[in-house]
């Protein structure tokens, strides 16, 4: 008899845990569940629905043709309960509310986040707005563009704040971003870093007010003005659009309903290599779970769609029979604005801090081509690295062009171990249209091995 | 007493050498031989300068400032005889002849590599040109602008004739590439990679004859035709101007003279790791050299800038008295067209096959950057992995942008001995705006692991 694979959600983990499913083994009978009424979508690509670089959502909506796969799709559905004992969901349809149970040999749990929206006053108001899924892309797009709208008031500012902030302002309109953190982009990118894309942002006319609070959103009917501030003082700004980026959170609930362990510090389920759940017949992937982080070996919270689609391809094989693992991420991250790149990969200084390691770092601009190209522009990377050998902990970078490959140069670094010595004496290609002979990512690392070598020298005078 | 280095040529290994034997020993002696008139040029960016792109050779002729770091260069002047047992090179002045002595106690061989021209009837006829120095590049630049000049052939279609080609060609000329071998880019690309580039050239206006031999160049006074063709067939086409694009060979006559051990299947001189010859006191580095080809771990010729900078700062720092070491090269190797560019790192089918190792390929033709994004474009992939265990042995790669990146892809995983596998759970970065979740190298790599495990499992039905 076939055996029966159900996977609950169908965003980049679950898709990609179907479609993997499905070629590990020809004959499962596999079933997806989703609350959309759409097969899915480019979360990431929303901003640029809403400035209107892509003419719609239906752009960004895609149709997976999963009947090809023979693949059964459940769309506006929820799953509701989950009976280990019997091995057996309980899902809902939206529509009707009508339930219905499905069997399963082997569950995969793709369940995805939640926009996290602090409780503020007023985040009810008309014209305030969450962005998730597409329809809230289009609903934005509907009310910004406007004429009558004016003042755009975007809340949080990490990568969703300024893609946003990015797209609404090429509208024409004023936006503010509003930062709880004193800086843009807090916890991933280090503040020097944060600046230049503050600076970016300030530049296309974008205001930048971090270390502010939210305290209340005002408005009859409709938002009118958001007061922000810090203990001591308080301001009110005009708003007629509010947009809450404020972040997104592991949706584990039906995880923990159903007794599966979770990982506690980030509520997310927690899963071995094999992306197996406490329940060796559930599996997890994407953003409801939490995975090694590969520089720190703790468990760590991911978020993106990157990982999430690797993971969701090592559970849908292993789900069906296959053996295959994951390593673990080092949370590769970039943030795209219309005039700049900022990305990071591993850790920054105050992360190996509290893992006790003592650390060297650097920070270089170097042009990206040979300064005589018409073509070269400058940027940024800060490599950081173990004092006692050089390993490399992590690295951020900005600029205006190839931040994701030097994002991509750093990881895979931090992926294979390497040492900031060995990124001195690697292959890299060479072209004058394309690159320098010596890349900037080995300019800092070479200014790491300086520093380094310095400090072991002056140790050795001492000693 | 302060320790005396020469450097024996300023290429991009020479000065590189200089300035980090003057960054590993603050107070040595260090002087530097050049033939040249002028400090440095870049040799890669020759082409750009004869299509105008570039305005001059001023733009890639650069003063390196060497009295800041206190370094002594000898220019105009050539390296003549090594006395190995004095420790002293005797170098001639370029204008009067005259003879100076420089005793070394550690001395660095840059002697780069030479313009290879087959001695084919008529090549020294006018206009016909060769194309190593920023002279060359001022010349040929000069002699083609002019509106009388119709019919360009370029001879010898690897990197450099494929760039001239593509820049003379921009300047509206008739343009011939003529090469021997049945494809363009022989024994560097795949015949289905080169292919493409082919194409595109010819899509330009460029004419490609392939399989080609060059049996005289003819004219009186200055080039008039040339007569190209096979062993059956000639074929003489008009030429108003003749470069000769045939290759350069490594320039170890000077180490040769000084019975310095060569790698005698490349004419070049046999260093170790430390970059050092069979004489201890003697260094060498860059096109003069033959290193480790990381994949096969057999002496290799590699002919590129990259790498010589490289071998320069190792064979600079442990001249100084530094301990350092190169473990060898992969030989990432790229080609800039104006509407396309073609990569390549690690070994081919053939070569594989040669050194006895069963290999499976996979080649892909994957965008870039989701389908939606009007900036997405199609790059083509080629890997090849080890059967027995997918370890990456090569990879090729094609397209108008991000092949320099993917390149480098192939090449990090090279050196740090990655399989196909290991490439499906790696990290990359993802913004729709720069790339899609799952990487054209990612979907190539899991094409040949599809490919290896259903092999496996033949095997185990049959067995």
């Amino acid at each position: 008899m076939p055996q029966k694979i159900v996977i609950i959600g169908n965003g980049p983990a679950g898709l990609t845990a179907a479609s993997t499913a499905r070629l590990t083994d020809r004959t499962a009978e596999i079933t997806v569940v989703d609350s959309k009424k759409y097969d899915t979508y480019h979360p990431c690509a929303l901003p640029f629905v809403i400035g209107g670089y892509l003419p719609s959502i239906e752009t960004i909506i895609e149709d997976l043709n999963f009947e090809r796969m023979n693949i059964t799709l459940l769309l506006n559905t929820v799953a509701d309960a989950i009976d280990r004992k019997k091995k057996v969901v309980t899902v809902v349809n939206n529509d009707d509310g009508s339930k219905s149970t499905l069997p399963y040999d082997k569950l995969i749990l793709c369940t995805g986040s939640n926009v996290f929206v602090p409780p503020i006053p007023g985040r009810d108001l008309k014209n305030v707005f969450r962005l998730k899924f597409a329809e809230d892309a289009q609903a934005i797009k509907e009310v910004v563009s406007a004429e009558s709208i004016k003042n755009v008031i975007v809340v949080g500012g990490s990568a969703i704040g300024i893609e946003v902030a990015t797209e609404v302002r090429h509208l024409g309109k004023e936006v503010t971003i509003v930062e709880m953190f004193p800086q843009l982009m807090p916890l991933k990118i280090s503040k020097d870093i944060a600046l230049l894309a503050q600076k970016r942002l300030e530049e296309t006319g974008i205001i930048v007010r971090t270390g502010m609070m939210v305290k209340e959103i005002l408005g009859t009917e409709k938002v009118e003005h958001i007061t922000i501030g810090t203990e001591d003082k308080l301001e009110t700004l005009a708003a007629d659009v509010v947009v809450l980026a404020t972040g997104v959170r592991p949706n584990a609930q039906l995880a923990q309903k159903s007794g599966l362990k979770l990982v506690e510090n980030f509520k997310a389920i927690e899963v071995n290599e094999k992306m197996q759940t406490s329940d060796e017949a559930i599996y997890a992937a994407g953003d409801c779970v939490s995975v090694t982080n590969l520089v720190t070996k703790e468990r760590s919270l991911v978020l993106l769609a990157g990982p999430a689609v690797r993971q969701g391809r090592i559970a849908g094989i292993n789900a069906a029979g296959g053996d295959t693992r994951y390593p673990g991420s080092v949370n590769s991250f970039i943030v795209s604005s219309r005039n700049f790149y900022v990305g990071v990969a591993g850790i920054n200084t105050e992360q190996a801090k509290k893992q006790g390691i003592e650390t060297t770092q650097a920070k270089i601009t170097a042009p990206i081509r040979p300064h005589y190209m018409p073509t070269t522009k400058p940027i940024t990377i800060k490599l950081i690295a173990r004092s006692s050998d050089g390993k490399l902990l992590g690295g951020e970078v900005f600029g205006e062009e190839k931040v994701d490959e030097n994002v991509n140069y750093i990881a895979f670094a931090l992926q294979t171990g390497l040492t900031v010595y060995d990124l001195l004496t690697l292959d890299f290609c060479y072209a004058p249209a394309v690159s320098e002979t010596i890349y900037p990512i080995v300019i800092a690392a070479d200014a790491i091995v300086r520093k380094i070598e310095r400090k072991k020298a002056r140790a050795a005078k001492s000693a």
